[in-house]
């Protein structure tokens, strides 16, 4: 009787201590191969190969073919929705095979990271700060018999990776040895304020709507006192070419401008951007997005 | 050991009484946000930090932008096939920030749905019928810290408060105030036989394939008498415009005519619709879907 | 007291059965059906209505419209990666309704296949072998209520016994009657070496880079006795028409080549692959994949 309730407690000690000393058990991957072939699913596969108890979602996989610009900016854009202990897998890797390094990031708030660090956290760098910053040792944390695969890391070792730390099967030293808290950044304008002018780049497309999400927060953006309704003066720039000028009230709502005008609003991280009410602003004007596309913003007096 | 033994039970006590209260954990969403950037991944965090054990679907984020009447359809399409319980949230919203209520209606089933009341709930409300419908109270049922935030309902209100019905955190009581049970709806013309005609609307395109689903049911249908096999004559107009008139024979199969030939079939919604065998028969004819998209059925004597 | 002991014991054994006698609860789904419509949802719904604790992942759902080659071919790619017990659902299925088996494969290595046998099984079957094959026995595993339904066995027939399955509500024998180990074949060109010609086919384009995956895998490819660095000589046919022809060297990563230049490597499956560094080897060349696609490689004396 006494054995069968220690057998009891002990079955759901193991259970309690496997719940804390683990991750929380959640992967979030982004990718640029699209969903129309099987590696996204080769991915999950391993990783449920490591822990059927892992809980797998996606961030996106439609990064465009070789875009580590979007791919640091959707990072920056979704991992402080998700709990602390979340681990990200982040593979847009031009360079595989080369000899950047595989890196597992741990960011200040306690969100980890796996990644080429190719560019790909220039920006949840930046605005996450880095707790710390480990290398994959790849002689042991890579999928048994995948030595002979040169071009899939993705699968073989961040997928695998990051399973087995997710699932608290290796702690995070073990993943490999520790590096200087700096990653390779890509240079972008950063957002200013000068002369009453409000300089920043186009860091985003909104795609499925075509609206312009910029880099400049509200932070600045308030410092020009504008109140709701009030007009401001926006210049769009691709390198040095003008491709747009123009004037549009900062609203709250698409709908307090009619069909097919121009607003400037905040969007849901509180940055500054540009839309068409129900229409394509990237589309009509041809503006996108990227380091060379720069913004200035003025309050007409 | 007797403190040891109840404090375990009280552990497989909370177990149970959590599992048993809450709804089934399980939510599934609809977007027109597309899957190309963050915004999906960010509601989902959002309601994997509300609870971690939450199971998280998705019906479609490839509604088109703006698109109503599809949202509404997809739901109808959709819901029946989800166990009792299963939360919805379905996020198409051009009057985001505009006066539309925010709610959660209860279907007769057992469904609850998540969504602005903008006519997204039209089909659902009356295939299912209204149970209850109660408004979200945004003052206590928003995420915390997202009050500066204009245009993310769909993330900060409905993810947010989807999740803590979910997973049994509040009551349904506890979303807000009860309202009538009405739905805001998109007028369109209902499936009727007059004179041995049938009328209806093309509802929707199965996309994939182009094929035209009307919204004419096998109850309807029967009443024609028609037997495999037999020939219909079909015409189909966009408002008053003709732009289809043709012959073809009602089958249980694609196989059944010649390819590229078009038939009359019941689809899996048992739902009257025309495709071509192996080809478009939207893109063949230049037929699309939504109200102003009429059909008329007869049987040739 | 004894008794409340018993009955926690009698709860956890409860538990520890009931996961030991199911499969491992994991159900990946495959169709040609997109993701813009409810049908995926539906299916998904189907089967957590059989048991919610059930785990849903997906191949793809983009394959081409009635494209039977490259869901055989996704199968392939990807199955070996999931844990064995894992419940595999592909419906890619122009003969819907017409006599086609609606069957269960078993690998040899203990992955299962729920799919209507019409060449779907053409590579999967060779590759990792046939243990048993049973056809699904409709008149009892089917979705109750779902009799009327001609055109969605998908949802009521194979995601409906694949639920059931996989949650350990029936045996495998319960699918069933047993048949003969052979599935419905494909016809297409094996990879061989003849008179120091390597010829294969194109099985597949790596869409979403646009490069080309041949079926000659490495075993094949080294006895050329080539090394990293030596040029090849690539002739590819559609049919008997010459597409491209060229000089490429082998190598072991992209970057080894200039922008734009062509390269020869083994991919992510160890199979013989041709690519242009950060560009599309495909849409330049008009090469694409299936059947029909030969390819030649010689060594240069």
């Amino acid at each position: 009787m006494t054995k069968y309730i220690k057998y009891l407690g002990g079955l759901l000690l193991a259970v309690i201590i496997n719940t804390t000393a683990a991750q929380n058990k959640i992967i979030v991957f982004q990718t640029d191969f699209g969903l129309k072939d099987g590696a996204v699913s080769a991915m999950k596969g391993v990783a449920i190969g490591v822990d059927s108890s892992l809980k797998l979602f996606d961030l996106t996989h439609e990064i465009p073919a070789y875009n580590i610009w979007e791919a640091a900016y959707r990072l920056q854009q979704t991992v402080s929705y998700w709990p602390a202990g979340t681990v990200f897998v982040s593979v847009v890797d031009p360079g595989v095979g080369t000899n950047r390094k595989s890196v597992v990031l741990k960011t200040k708030a306690g969100h980890f990271i796996v990644t080429p660090d190719n560019g790909t956290l220039t920006l949840i760098a930046a605005s996450e700060g880095i707790e710390a910053i480990r290398e994959i040792d790849e002689a042991v944390n890579r999928r048994k018999g995948s030595e002979q695969s040169y071009t899939f890391h993705g699968r073989d070792v961040y997928a695998y990776t990051a399973a087995k730390f997710a699932a608290g099967k290796i702690t995070y030293e073990a993943i490999g040895k520790e590096l200087p808290n700096e990653v390779v950044s890509i240079p972008y304008q950063k957002a200013i304020l000068e002369n009453k002018k409000i300089k920043g780049t186009i860091a985003i497309l909104d795609v499925q709507y075509g609206n312009i999400w910029t880099n400049i927060d509200a932070d600045i953006f308030n410092q020009l006192n504008v109140k709701i309704g009030d007009k401001l003066h926006v210049v769009i720039y691709q390198d040095k070419i003008k491709k747009y000028e123009g004037f549009m009230p900062y609203t709250e709502t698409f709908g307090a401008v009619a069909k097919g005008k121009p607003l400037l609003y905040l969007n849901s991280l509180s940055q500054v951007s540009f839309a068409l009410n129900m229409d394509s602003f990237s589309a009509k004007h041809k503006v996108y997005s990227g380091s060379e596309w720069r913004v200035e913003i003025t309050r007409p007096e």
